[in-house]
């Protein structure tokens, strides 16, 4: 069975081009067969801000309007999406930029309105991805790049959770190769002390996560991420690291231990 | 040799809702093997005034700034192409948004600054396009949506004329399938007397065209999208049809005899 690496960046790479650059650059690099999934970043806020859309907030959560949608749609799936694959390009790196929408390779349904209202916002069944044509495309040495955009298969787009689309894609191909996920972001991986960025935790097994998260050691916004990443584990995904967006050459290329490698249970 | 027909569709069916719903409506039920084109329509202008950005002219013609160059980005390669691919993936239509850039489909080049500087505009070097990714996504029953934008190969991407896109698409996959290129626009085809809807001229052949133009009965705006026609026909184009987007099933799925068919020379 081949690997593919799916790798997510967010934000804090996508917002300073000079980061940008470098992380392609080390992407472009990677050996073997590659997917990489790219948060928004800054620029939808600042356009809807210009554009004078007001942010509609529900329990900490922004909501994603018509207005907003379509501010996403520009930003995620047409500025950064093509900028990124006009980039890769140029460094030899034969990208291919894509949402949920095209090929219908992630068909999505709009989040149902139980207590509130999220508004055109994607949830994926992890075992309904079209991976007969992300096959293909990685079969024939394409890379797909994808933006946190999926849709509902009746003529809606929709915002989804990059994390999320990152995670269904590894679990969905799992069915068909040795799928390794890569959380890039600002850290070099899950801290035992949020002070001290020297202090990754290495390994964290399913029952490791539970004695972390009783302990206190993993709280608030790493809970999610980790969530969602043992559920991949549990799927079929064979590894899920935390890593820094520098280290992926490291991981990948050379099997170096960087990062926090999420395990299945021995 | 199957047939790709190529369908080329502009901003007076993009910036009208229902006139694009029926356009997709009757292009995902068109037999065969097809990739649409889009122009981009009033919604790039709108934002660009929106956002403060003045457009700067030069002997008639838009120049693309770097903010135009995102603007467009966004619209084109973002907010309508990623529309209409999920409008048309709700019809069954199994559509794949791309730009140029996607896959290296269409690699063009900076027009050069000569006398004056277009900016971000690419030229197409028809006999350079990635035919095998196309033959991969038509082969695999895909449906390529084009917006009009290129890139250059070194990292920047271009606005590209939509016609131009047209045209390359058809000649350079006329070595591997026969093609057929339709240019959709507001009226029923090339007219003999402008002011009459029903004077459109049926056929026109290259010595045809020749007179015609020397009679001034084609004239104006028609002369480059009808150079751009003939060049396509003399570079292994079957035919192009210059008609109405009412007009498609007609003429591709009945045999019909609408719009103007322009032909090689007997």
């Amino acid at each position: 069975m081949k690997t593919v690496y799916i790798i997510k960046v967010g934000g804090n790479v996508i917002d300073e081009p000079v980061v940008l650059d470098k992380f392609l650059s080390d992407f472009s690099k990677l050996n073997g067969l590659k997917i990489l999934v790219h948060g928004g970043g800054k620029i939808a806020t600042e356009l809807s801000k210009t554009l004078g859309i007001i942010p509609q907030m529900l329990n900490g959560r922004r909501i994603t309007d018509a207005e907003t949608l379509k501010v996403v749609t520009m930003v995620y799936a047409g500025l950064i999406n093509k900028n990124i694959v006009a980039k890769l390009q140029a460094l030899k790196c034969n990208a291919i930029g894509l949402t949920g929408a095209d090929a219908n390779t992630i068909p999505a349904t709009k989040r149902s309105v139980e207590e509130t209202d999220y508004g055109f916002v994607g949830d994926i069944d992890n075992f309904n991805l079209a991976i007969q044509s992300l096959k293909l495309f990685l079969d024939n040495r394409m890379v797909p790049v994808f933006s946190a955009i999926t849709h509902d298969g009746v003529g809606s787009l929709l915002n989804t959770n990059a994390d999320t689309i990152a995670s269904a894609l590894a679990t969905a191909l799992s069915k068909e190769y040795e799928t390794v996920l890569l959380y890039c972001f600002e850290k070099k991986g899950v801290l035992k002390d949020v002070n001290d960025n020297n202090s990754v935790i290495t390994k964290i097994s399913g029952s490791d996560y539970d004695r972390l998260k009783q302990t206190g050691i993993i709280y608030q916004g790493m809970i999610p991420k980790l969530d969602n990443a043992f559920t991949a584990i549990d799927n079929g995904v064979k590894a899920v690291y935390i890593c820094h967006a520098d280290d992926i050459i490291s991981i990948i290329n050379k099997g170096e231990q960087k990062g926090t490698c999420l395990i299945k249970e021995k």
